[in-house]
């Protein structure tokens, strides 16, 4: 019987938000689909941050995610990028709740941990572990490879919990 | 032809989102309702966040405002503390987007000039005149006081909005 589950990671911004989707079958991760939500910037807040969460519907309602994860905002020594960040970090965490999935946070050393081995890793080297992990990914922005590696970071946790149920 | 307006506002906030809604006919304020949502604490976040915008979209079917205002969140000293109520503050800008409402926004600091004469208020003085301005409005908690004194703040913007247009 197939335990198959699929996973949107999602990497909140104002001006970009990354998403990508996976497929955890056992051990095995496999792409589905990465994209990135870009709000124009001449609308007022509100309707930016109104646009993240449909157009995060809009790729619920097409590739039907089980679950999702979501990067813990960097907290930026500008409190007002904090704050900016917070709110589209809050509008996406909503929506995906609205949507009926559950949201799991990881801290971005977290996600690069898992994904390169060391909390340290730059984006460049989170890129390319994603092409490695994920071969049939192409054509990524580095916020969608961020993204996937969000998602792959809640599918390993995922095993974790699994694995300690099942002890 | 009469003229009314209806307007909510919100003071956000992760554990107390005020609301309050008032009616506008010509310089006339009356007041319409006030309440405050409160996400259970031991949620986790995304449900906090979804928690707020399905609550506000029952005040907004329960009273069909016709336009929305909400404080510009005061940046806290604290990173942590800022980025939770841009989470909280995303999550209702958003909602009310999505209901179909424009959201202006107004500093603290305007809202209490507005309502009491001085950006430099307390939370009393905003309380007072609210009850003076608003004889309707009962037992009011200082979060719904807030909301109320948002909306009355984005009902004299409006008047400013449309005398300029008419002259």
């Amino acid at each position: 019987m197939s335990q198959s589950v699929r996973i949107l990671g999602v990497d909140p911004g104002l001006r970009n938000t990354g998403w990508g989707i996976i497929d955890l079958d056992g051990p095995r991760l496999s792409w589905v689909a990465h994209g990135v939500i870009k709000p124009k910037t001449t609308l007022p807040m509100s309707e930016r941050l109104s646009y993240i969460i449909r157009e995060l519907n809009i790729v619920i309602d097409t590739h039907k995610p089980d679950e999702s994860g979501i990067e813990e905002t960097f907290v930026n020594k500008n409190p007002k990028s904090t704050l900016l960040l917070g709110q589209a970090r809050g509008a996406a965490m909503a929506g995906l709740s609205m949507a009926g999935l559950t949201v799991a946070e990881f801290a971005a050393t977290k996600v690069k941990q898992c994904v390169v081995g060391t909390g340290a890793a730059d984006k460049d080297q989170v890129a390319f572990m994603i092409k490695r992990l994920l071969p049939k990914a192409e054509a990524m922005t580095a916020d969608a490879a961020d993204a996937l590696a969000i998602a792959i970071t809640t599918a390993n946790h995922r095993n974790v919990r699994s694995f300690r149920k099942s002890a």
